[in-house]
């Protein structure tokens, strides 16, 4: 490279959206620490960026925090943009993995169709450990077997279509994770999705409620599709709901494990 | 805790199942870099094995590593809990995540039916990066709207159930990550698959292999579903297939970006 270029590339800003995992320091990768700590402004939904404190080793001084509310991603994300478009390095965050109903799909939304300059721009995604496997591997192996991930609200899709998707999936027989199940605008949808379900799926199928998995007031609740009572789903529950090949595990103490077995019966 | 309740906990052994995520260091977590270098023994397929000495920050001194052959999860799954039940700390690692197609369901198939002392044993997973989310952030944002994962793999479940999960994750518009799309011993499988896809998804449809991802031979390649040409497909690529919503950013340089809105039309 030559020193014209190498100046021109300390010039440039960049973005990096970045997933701070589910919640706890510990799952959160290198990189994604890395680029929040090279970060000039960091952009995100006010309740991830009061994570910040505790998952950076290094203090936010000097740093710009720039909270918004929840269904605000394509102003953050232009923003993101614009800013990295004057020199800054911008880290923008979302819980878990950003590509994963997060801020990714929002700043390529925002890039489409914009001009060649933001499209130049430096943008990379850095992915993180999502909702659904840290909810997984607390509770053992649910997707063990294969599976789906459906976000169920219908802010941005027609909910006659997430009832189409959980059909097929249940008869699919996959493994299915349900993000954003319910909120207080929504307190009715995850009702109707069960009942949906139960008509494509045994009532013996096992079904788990895991509210803010990796966070303090962690919360597993193991039941059955027939049994379950969807009002334990809140915003910060994923839920899963097992194939009927998923099995439970009782265990002389502590909540059962489920795991979904890699075999499926007619292989050979 | 007692003091003698606290020499139990010294003396009992543990089972980490763990995930080295993608491939690159800076792609482990905290928790699973910690569960290794606490590890008196090391079990995992060959190939993970060999990545460990540039993962770990502390060397491999005093740990014992027991490499075996893909396709020996239960039998390696078995040894673990047999260790830790003599009290050793035990390390079972996975590519990615182990709740995805990896080790921990094999963990949870040994120990259901396993005695008392078995399930009693100190066993948790630890998610990491799978290979899906790695790969759609090098991509952009393909897994932006709803996605299923399958496994293409038939030792273990009938080729017919997964012509049939590909038929239906189709018509449910999912984007469609496809995990162990080929080996030498199945060369022919992805091209049935692609054959299957096509009869119901658009041609137009935005399709990746993205190989090695996180590697230092990474390779990607974005095509259309009309024109892919599955022979790029081996053990070490992630198929990503996206839905007709998925749309593609041309850059002034580099590879296009794929992503999947967070809109679908019909919604408010």
């Amino acid at each position: 490279m030559s020193r014209a270029e190498s100046d021109a590339v300390r010039g440039q800003g960049s973005v990096r959206v970045l997933g701070l995992g589910p919640g706890r320091a510990e799952q959160l990768t290198d990189e994604a620490r890395a680029a929040l700590e090279r970060a000039d402004h960091v952009l995100g939904y006010h309740t991830y960026l009061a994570r910040l404190p505790a998952l950076q080793g290094k203090l936010l001084e000097g740093k710009t925090l720039h909270g918004s509310d929840n269904g605000d991603e394509l102003v953050r994300a232009r923003h993101a943009l614009e800013l990295a478009a004057e020199g800054a390095h911008v880290a923008l965050v979302s819980g878990g993995d950003p590509g994963v109903f997060g801020m990714a799909a929002a700043v390529f939304e925002a890039l489409d169709g914009a001009p060649d300059a933001q499209r130049a721009l430096d943008v990379a995604v850095l992915p993180g450990v999502t909702a659904m496997l840290a909810a997984a591997a607390r509770l053992g192996a649910p997707l063990g077997n294969d599976f789906c991930a459906i976000n169920l609200s219908d802010n941005l899709k027609p909910w006659a279509l997430i009832e189409r998707r959980l059909e097929l999936a249940a008869q699919a027989g996959f493994v299915i994770a349900l993000y954003n199940p319910a909120s207080r605008a929504r307190p009715a949808q995850i009702h109707s999705a069960f009942e949906r379900l139960r008509a494509h799926r045994a009532a013996s199928a096992p079904v788990a409620f895991a509210k803010a998995v990796g966070r303090p007031d962690e919360e597993l609740v193991v039941t059955t599709l027939g049994e379950a009572d969807p009002s334990h789903a809140d915003m910060r529950t994923l839920v899963v709901v097992g194939s009927e090949a998923t099995r439970r595990i009782e265990r002389p103490s502590g909540p059962a494990w489920l795991y979904t077995p890699r075999s499926i019966d007619g292989a050979s």
